[in-house]
């Protein structure tokens, strides 16, 4: 299990609003039953088997094309942690817990 | 006002959890009363002026250091737009209405 | 074809070096005959097919966990262009021209 | 001293090319003499006092909206390591002694 963060961005658009690009891309994450997700004020964050997050970041990835955008940005960051479980609530519950 | 996403990491602990030092970096925020700050399981996102903001963010860099810690990796992530307020709040809302 | 920028960065190895993790994650790509890529000061940057890029990416995050490393967070930069090709050379080069 | 990878995106600017706005940002480091710095097929690379690099950084952010954009998105990653000068030539000439 490894939580992922990640951005997609648009460009050449000719409109500073990104939101309606954020919505295609975070829907794609309804079709991976196996994911658990959530959308933070910069990225979306994914936890789940490694390789079943990539595939979905993959598609992600590929949704503004669909809608005619030419040039997509995506940034990724992997965090993948194999001596103890890392989950989206427990990453931030360990440090709230030390506050 | 801008949206700034940053995480600092401690290099060379000896340790895989980075817990502690994810505290003390958040805990450098509460000495900027005009910032708001969400911890996400991936990051910390901050709003405000974004000199003010930035200022921050080197405080916040140089938290591990005080601990002993040698190198420190910080990754910066700044959303500034000019012709509309950004809010942490604002920007997850403008992609749930779509949704 | 894209270009990808990553970083593959080892937590809780008690040393503040990283350049042995740097080298075995290198050394994968030269696995990959159909991509050019290239070290930068802070991470490799690959040109190629997107999913032959994102599978080297794949294998360049397993690296340390084969040496003993419990612990790796990785950073991807994914830019792909679609109305024109976009290559190592040619992205540096389209700047230098107009300096 | 540290080294500094950063990228600076403009948004809404209605063209998929952005080697016009990645030379106006580039152009702002002839203004700091005491930086060394490099330019990368993904990012910009810079060699220097940490809090010199970054004022050179907030510049570099302020360019695109001098030429009129109104939103820009930066990413930046320090890495800052205080027991053994780092330099953008160390950095990749230790990883090429080990291969």
């Amino acid at each position: 299990m490894a939580i992922v963060q990640v951005s997609v961005l648009p460009i050449g658009t000719g409109t500073t609003s990104v939101s309606k690009w954020v919505k295609e891309t975070y829907k794609v994450l309804e079709g991976h039953k196996d994911l658990q997700y959530e959308l933070t004020p910069m990225s979306t964050v994914i936890e789940g088997n490694l390789d079943e997050v990539l595939k979905a970041v993959r598609d992600m990835h590929e949704a503004p094309f669909r809608t005619g955008v030419d040039r997509v940005i995506t940034n990724i960051s992997i965090d993948d942690r194999r001596d103890k479980p890392l989950t989206l609530r427990g990453k931030v519950d360990s440090v709230m817990r030390k506050l």
